[in-house]
């Protein structure tokens, strides 16, 4: 279904001009079978977080299968006398020939890293770049909220409500996807179950209420409707004072005597703590200690966290705007930067420059480790030039790029590449996992791998991000010679 | 082109759940035909603003013209096990036969005024909530955030850089196409301009730079590639003391013997007024006077403005991630509120309730009125009840439901009714005017009729919403008999 979707929309177009104004150029001037290589990675984690989820690689697979060219995508690039015939010719027979590695996708990531290295012909590598951190950007935003938001729920039920306040379409459904890998565990959003195999949920609207003559008819029609899933929303008129006595009375005089069991309430307005303690005395009075309360409005980790400090008697979550737009940080800032040129059969370490050392690129191409120690704990990633063989199976010498004086050892450590082959040759080599998988092994990292202090919302501890000697020594050296040219 | 593209998309699931099993409660209990009006307003202006642009009603006329359930929706629907046999052969064969009234595309809006409403039969008018929505409030968040910058750039140019920080490519293209109803120029994301006729503008990356030797390689590249529109990001490497330098060299060099002149150099960081103002005197020292300087960089309204304040010699923004997620405050919070029921041939008002009056919903169906002075500057909107004649030609009272117990009355005035048909019986009865129509209406109002102290960004002057006598009475009236039923 989802596949389906995709191709009968030509996504290829989605890029930003200068990816062809570039490329003609660099077919003008005969560059175009040059090899080069790019990193993706970004440089801060969102809200200030210990880490990231990385998401979006399965679009980014099926936008470089399907990455072409149409007559009319070249007949409206023809009207913007920018580009040469030939090179319009070149692009009317476009395929992606080139080679990427990623992080899989789930992977817990921190800034820094390339997550994929892209190592391709020059215009093939650059027409990719803006779908690649357009996928990367938007899911692994949400993926990350989402993961925050679970973090705080502890345990208690997290839905995806936002499709009607996401940025468009793909933003809900590729947005509950994402929520979903992060660790949600339903959408609202139809399209979104029915493309991914997610589990959808909802019940009823004010509107539900509001119809009918009396919020008792609208709880009981809708009880009748739904004898073995009825959830009511209680607060269109008065939570205490009518909500939750309809909602008992509905469960005694409807459901009782069908057998069924009223399965819960909602809040969707007001003083949730306050109001949840409440009805959830009301309930249990009227012996109905198995109906659970559901609660929204405007919820994410921190009003979560204070509900759960304050004691709220809610068992499930339904949260929207402020996850599907990650509101208090709607932007992630993964870059797509070049680092190497192939030359003369090998390749040449390229550097961005940049007034703070942070944005400073690191150049050249590179393999990631992922370190983890003897309780199987990851401690570092390592980065290293991309032909260093990386044997931990005795002590291990790195250097710490904040404090590159020290003297450091990884001792009685084992090391995983972070990166696979997705595409060689043009030619896709990976199968992608389902998305219960990559939830999966989301959980799993965060579960086995992940240092629990670097999970916790407030002050995380920042993982290391270390270099081989090799590596530390290629970057300073280019440093160098920069400095000399600047003077 | 844009309207294939939607087609081939199947989108008629971008709904909520609830709406489906709302509709399906009401299938099952023979209510289905009944009659409703649903409204569409929203609370707040997004960054405290003085009013929001409208935006995606034609995506909403896509949606209502294409919606249909294939047999693969109704397989997937059976699949949850939640809905009744009748209902997904009624859904099978559904088409949308309602009436749909609202405001023209671009119109300026502001709070609690119904921009839309739905007068269809009950299912007809849930199944559409989220997808209104939805392109309500990407679109207006977007187009109102780009007029937000435009009114800082006061002329000179600004471009949509967002599309790598866009919430996927919904969001790329439609946050395009709304900020070019906003205001902006021209676009960077080529599928935006593809399908939607806008002006596409980009030249090149740092990798452009970094892949060349050198830096005046790479520029003379360029510039013998695009001579006529050569335009050079200057800072890959040292803004001043090589990217300028090397633009100014291209321009003698390269472009003088062809008789061109240099177009532009793009700053992308640093202290961009400082920058500009020292690379402004280094273009005009060197005879290029003409010489566009174009920033980007995070830019924001409130970095423009004060650039401009630090009197920054930049002619041109390229504005990326905090316009196309309106990153200062991501969410634009329309809703859909039943506010009538027809009953016996009369239209019955429904009213939601709320701790706070503000929340409160105006009941019944209504019409909205622009009331504009002799300078035809618009000093209010007003509601009335769908039934009332306005008769402006003589003085006409009104109430001011802040301040209901003044004497109001609107003297010398014109009112222009705001809502339009769109959709009767189902059938579309507004021809859509173009992109360019609706970007200049949106103009045409800002210069001609909304006061200049509701655009102001600092504390706006605040619209009034008044109220026909007769809506203010039949309000106070539901709220008298709710009020005895509460007690």
């Amino acid at each position: 279904m989802f596949n389906q979707q995709n191709k009968e929309r030509n996504l290829s177009m989605v890029m930003d001009l200068y990816e062809l104004t570039m490329s003609n150029s660099y077919f003008m001037h005969h560059n175009k079978e040059q090899k080069v290589a790019f990193d993706v990675y970004y440089r801060r984690n969102p809200d200030n977080g210990g880490f990231a989820v990385f998401a979006g690689l399965e679009q980014i697979i099926d936008y470089i299968n399907n990455l072409h060219f149409s007559l009319d995508d070249i007949a409206y690039l023809r009207s913007l006398n920018l580009f040469n015939e030939e090179f319009l010719t070149f692009l009317q027979n476009f395929k992606f020939t080139g080679d990427i590695y990623s992080f899989k996708e789930g992977t817990i990531m921190y800034p820094n890293t390339p997550i994929i290295t892209v190592v391709a012909p020059l215009i093939d590598a650059q027409l990719i770049e803006t779908a690649i951190l357009l996928h990367i950007n938007h899911q692994s935003l949400i993926a990350t909220k989402a993961r925050r938001i679970c973090h705080v729920a502890n345990g208690r039920g997290v839905s995806d409500f936002g499709a009607r306040r996401a940025h468009n379409v793909d933003a809900a459904v590729y947005g509950a996807r994402a929520a979903y890998i992060g660790g949600v565990n339903s959408t609202a959003t139809v399209l979104a179950g029915q493309m991914f195999d997610i589990p959808v949920s909802g019940t009823m609207a004010h509107s539900y209420v509001m119809y009918h003559k009396d919020e008792f008819t609208a709880f009981k029609n809708y009880a009748l409707t739904y004898p073995d899933s009825t959830v009511l929303l209680v607060d269109t008129y008065n939570v205490l004072k009518s909500g939750i006595p309809n909602a008992i009375r509905v469960a005694k005089e409807v459901l009782a005597p069908m057998n069924k069991r009223l399965k819960g309430v909602r809040l969707d307005s007001g003083d949730l703590a306050y109001l949840s303690k409440k009805a959830r005395k009301m309930l249990d009075d009227a012996g109905l200690n198995d109906c659970m309360i559901i609660a929204s409005n405007s919820l994410d980790e921190d009003t979560i966290a204070s509900l759960i400090t304050q004691d709220a008697k809610i068992d499930s979550f339904g949260v929207g705007e402020r996850l599907i737009t990650s509101k208090s940080e709607p932007v992630f800032g993964a870059v797509y930067k070049m680092v190497a040129v192939l030359e003369d059969g090998k390749f040449d370490p390229r550097i961005k420059l940049s007034e703070n050392i942070e944005k400073v690129t690191n150049p050249g191409l590179k393999n990631v480790y992922r370190v983890f120690d003897e309780t199987n704990h990851a401690i570092a990633d390592l980065l290293t030039m991309f032909d260093e063989e990386v044997d931990l199976s005795k002590p291990y010498e790195y250097v710490d790029p904040q404090k590159p004086w020290k003297k450091r050892e990884f001792v009685n450590c084992h090391a995983v590449k972070l990166q696979v082959p997705i595409f060689l040759n043009g030619k896709q080599v990976y199968q992608t996992p389902s998305i219960h998988e990559i939830r999966n092994y989301v959980f799993k990292q965060l579960q086995n791998e992940i240092w629990e202090e670097e999970q916790r919302l407030q002050f995380p501890h920042i993982h290391y991000l270390d270099m081989s000697k090799k590596l530390y020594d290629v970057k300073m050296s280019i440093l160098e010679k920069v400095k000399e040219n600047d003077n």
